[in-house]
C-alpha cells in the first residue's frame, strides 16, 4: 500500500483491461505469517488469480501480459525483445536508482551521505545515457509499446524527484508518453484515492 | 568473457541439450559501437539465434527455457512460480548481493568501507533469512528443477567468497545440488577452459 510498485500492475492490468480488485495490507501486516505465505521476502505487491499466488512485479505483470494481448507482441522476435527490456528495466537500469533512495533513506544519517550520493548518481547518469543513446527519437524502446516500455517508464518515473530524469530530454519524453497513456492516468488515479483515503487498522 | 553471468546462459542450454557457439568480446570491444547494437549497455552476455539478438541474462534464459523443455514446467500454474522466482533471484536476491561487489571493488578505498560493508552484509543477510526460511528443507523452490532455481543458485553462488551462504546450511546445500548437477558442470568446466586459455587480442 502505498508504494510505487503498486501502480505496475494497476497499470499493466488497466492496459490489458482486466477488472481487479485490491486487498490492501498494512506494513506490519506484510511481516505476518499469513502474508509471508504468499510473499516470502515480506513486500507488496501480490497477485492471486483463482489458486494462483504471486509475487514480484516483473513475474506479475509479464502474467498479466501473457495471457492478455495489449502488452506483449505478436511476432516472436519482438516478443522477446520486449521481455529483454523488462529485465533491463528491473536489473539494469532500476538497481542504481534503488541504491540512490538506500542512500538517502537508509544511510541518510551517515557522515558519507553527501559524498556517497554524488557516486551513485553517476552510476545512474552512466545507465541514462546508454539508454537515451538508444532510444534516440523514438517513441517506444522495441516499434509498440510494450511490457518492456511500462517497466522502463515505471522504473525512471522514481527519479523525477530526484532531477536526473531531465538531465536526458528525450527520456524525460519518452517517461511523459507514458503517464500520458489513459491506463497509466487511471491506474495512478486509482492509486492516489487509495493513498489520500484511511489507512487500514493495524 | 570472464564474468559470471556467461555461465547462466552456458547452463541454461546445457540443461536443454542445445549447442552452441561462444564469441568472445575484449573489455574494450564491449563499449564499442558494434557490441552495443547488440547490448544497449555494453555489458556481457548478448545472444544470437537467427536473426534475433538479446540481452540480459534474464531474458536470454527465459528465451531458452521457453522454447526448450527442462526449465519450465508445463502446468500453467507452476510455470508462473517458476518465472516468479527468476524475477526474485534477479530482483529481490542479487540486488544487495551486487550492492557488496561495488562496496568492495568500486568503494573499496573510501573512508567508509569498513562501516558500509557491515550495513550491507546485513541486508543480505535479511534476505537469506527470508529465503532460508521459505526453502525450508525442500530440494527445489517450487517442486521440480527450473529456470528458478537455475538463477537463484547463480545468484547465491556469487556469496560464496564473502562466507555469507554458509551462514544458511540449507541454502549452502541448496547451492550444492545445483552445482552437481551434469549441466552446471559442463558449463563451469567450459567457462573455466575459456578463462585460463590465451585472451582475445584488442
Amino acid at each position: 500500500m502505498g508504494l510505487a510498485r503498486d501502480t505496475r500492475v494497476r497499470w499493466a492490468l488497466e492496459e490489458v483491461g482486466q477488472p481487479y480488485e485490491v486487498r490492501l495490507v498494512s506494513f506490519r501486516a506484510m511481516k505476518e505469517s499469513e502474508h509471508l505465505k504468499r510473499h516470502p521476502f515480506g513486500q507488496i505487491p501480490t497477485y492471486e488469480e483463482g489458486d494462483l499466488t504471486l509475487f514480484e512485479t516483473g513475474a506479475i505483470i509479464f502474467h498479466i501480459a501473457e495471457r492478455h494481448s495489449g502488452l506483449l507482441p505478436n511476432n516472436h522476435n519482438a516478443r522477446a525483445r520486449a521481455i529483454t527490456w523488462m529485465f533491463a528495466a528491473l536489473n539494469t537500469v532500476e538497481p542504481p536508482i534503488l541504491e540512490l533512495a538506500i542512500a538517502l533513506f537508509q544511510e541518510g544519517d551517515k557522515p558519507w551521505r553527501d559524498e556517497r550520493l554524488l557516486l551513485v548518481k553517476e552510476r545512474i547518469r552512466s545507465r541514462l545515457q546508454q539508454l537515451a543513446a538508444y532510444l534516440g527519437d523514438a517513441e517506444w524502446l522495441d516499434d509498440a509499446f510494450s511490457a518492456g516500455d511500462l517497466m522502463m517508464v515505471s522504473v525512471l518515473l522514481r527519479l523525477r524527484r530526484s532531477g536526473i530524469l531531465d538531465e536526458f530530454p528525450n527520456l524525460a519524453a519518452y517517461v511523459a508518453r507514458g503517464e500520458a497513456r489513459p491506463a497509466y492516468k487511471k491506474a495512478f488515479a486509482d492509486q492516489l484515492a487509495i493513498n489520500t483515503a484511511e489507512q487500514p487498522a493495524d
